[in-house]
């Protein structure tokens, strides 16, 4: 079991044989951790939320590579590199914008073409899993101790979906930079938006920065521009799912106009990500692919209806904030001012 | 009864002897009218959101004061106009941030100089609450007709929270411009923000659009940047609860992001709005009382719990949009292009 050092909160875990998940869209009323041992559960997981946040299913998905192995090992034994396929893809497709999930595959690809046909893959990508898990953790740390260097000192943050331990292999991203910069006592307050419609912010970061008592206000997402207006709010930090080349950045619906609202308010508005985020084949954001989940979840909430019956609705669940508006990206390999094409692949030379 | 004419919903009415409101908290789920035969139940059902919108919240505390001179007559014959304080006061506490409500019992209480002390005040008091409702009416098909000349064509609009027939004595003001636009043929889609915390979009608006089958698209308040940056939105139309004097606009809380976004977009910003709302004692939207509601509009949803216990939050429900952020306003008396304090003077010169 891999621990998190510094936040009591667990999204994903692999025990013994198995990888276990936390129900998050229970929380945060009912604290349950379901186990999955085939692939393809792993994928449902994925696509249905039970696990959710980009490195957080990233690595869920390497966990779900070794499930993966032992299945195809156990049925076509050396010929599990042909049958693992099906699974693979069937991973890579339970949802569009994070990358992390692609990469994530992508690594333990890697490591299964090092492998000799005839003998279990399993063990070699398990060793492979638990390091992703560990290093997202390091570089959550990191990431942490970085942004909160950056930010020095602040009355309050806001953040917006979570960018937690929930969302993360432990300590999160934007939550890792808040939790170091309390950590440091050079913070009073976080405001977490609610971030409609799946009420990340309401239902998992307010719970999960409960859980390590640091001060939390939740906040509509409709106050968000007020609250900017009154001056407490020092910096805006939020996570990503997806950074272009160029620095812009994928994140959660909303995320965008946080940060045209920064601006206007001279408010700094930073995004926390490890480099797994980063898709340098991706040159800007224009081109990336912007999940639609159902109208349901505009429709009802915890199983209430809340809309007109028959409206349509449009649910796009993630944005693209355009770099000019980013003031720093924070990576486990430093942080990046004003982000741009020269500056990012500088990062990764 | 007044008849709205071009709209099916109807929010405030009188009957016969008493105030009628369409209880807004349960809609779209239950069609129900309460009765309310005091000015201190008038009251509480303008602190309690059954009707809620500034025109109509003017409108009701004006049956509300009809409601108080029938009261004080009765308990206190010739010394009515001294027995009616209390519950004028109450009516204009129910609610801070709407100018409209303040507004409309000045108006009652103009027409109740008027009177003579020992007869029976009720009759012409209605008469001036009825005329306050038509007016309002007459108002709306206004600003209607104004606003819909001014955008002339528009593929797309978005809307937030609600200022339709069911926030004013009918037809609307934001919603007015759409029907009219609408009507046009000049129009094809209405997106609707939902409106956190209360759901004024979803649960109002949508619903509205539908009973008059305007088509209608539901969205996350967290969606209309992205929705925005398509390019297929031409005009926001919102309504107000106070403009100052110097165009600076206190309207439902999310608002202000929606100018700002609209703005970076090239998006054009209406604000739609009678006369009524407009408060020239008031110089810059700085000094506009914000109502902060209960905490628990965050934490429960039709009475589901849907955030972390024991969090703290912070629940403003309106915000000021500097005025310049607007486009226009569009009152009954004329609409005003990127408005300030000379331009509003002259509209009531």
């Amino acid at each position: 079991m891999v621990s998190s050092l510094d936040s009591k909160v667990q999204a994903v875990q692999w025990k013994k044989d198995r990888c276990c998940l936390l129900d998050q869209r229970r929380l945060p009323e009912t604290i349950e951790y379901l186990d999955y041992q085939t692939a393809d559960a792993v994928a449902q997981a994925i696509q249905d939320m039970v696990v959710r946040g980009a490195p957080a299913i990233g690595i869920a998905a390497a966990y779900g590579a070794v499930l993966a192995a032992r299945s195809a090992y156990s049925n076509s034994g050396a010929d599990w590199r042909q049958a693992i396929r099906h699974d693979l893809d069937g991973l890579a497709d339970a949802r569009p914008t994070a990358v992390n999930l692609h990469w994530a595959l992508k690594r333990m690809c890697v490591r299964m073409e090092s492998l000799v046909a005839d003998s279990n893959p399993e063990p070699d990508l398990l060793d492979e899993a638990l390091a992703i898990h560990r290093e997202d953790i390091a570089a959550n740390h990191r990431i942490g101790e970085l942004g909160a260097e950056m930010i020095g000192n602040a009355e309050a943050v806001l953040t917006h979906c979570n960018a937690g331990a929930l969302a993360t292999g432990g300590y999160g991203t934007a939550l890792g930079v808040i939790r170091s910069l309390y950590h440091r006592g050079n913070l009073n307050m976080v405001y977490a938006g609610e971030t409609r419609p799946w009420l990340q912010g309401a239902r998992l970061t307010a719970w999960e920065l409960a859980q390590d008592a640091i001060p939390v206000t939740l906040i509509a997402d409709t106050a968000a521009s007020h609250l900017l207006s009154l001056g407490e709010v020092g910096w805006i930090v939020v996570g990503a799912d997806r950074i272009a080349a160029n620095g812009d950045v994928a994140n959660k619906i909303g995320t965008y106009q946080l940060a045209l609202s920064a601006r206007y308010h001279g408010v700094k508005f930073m995004v926390a990500a490890p480099c797994s985020t980063v898709d340098l084949d991706m040159l800007t954001g224009r081109d990336i692919p912007i999940e639609q989940r159902s109208e349901s979840e505009l429709f009802t909430i915890a199983g209430q209806p809340i809309a007109a019956q028959n409206s349509a609705a449009f649910n796009p669940v993630f944005d693209v904030t355009p770099a000019e508006l980013v003031d720093a990206i924070i990576t486990e390999k430093g942080g990046i001012e004003r982000p741009d094409t020269a500056k990012i692949r500088a990062l990764f030379q």
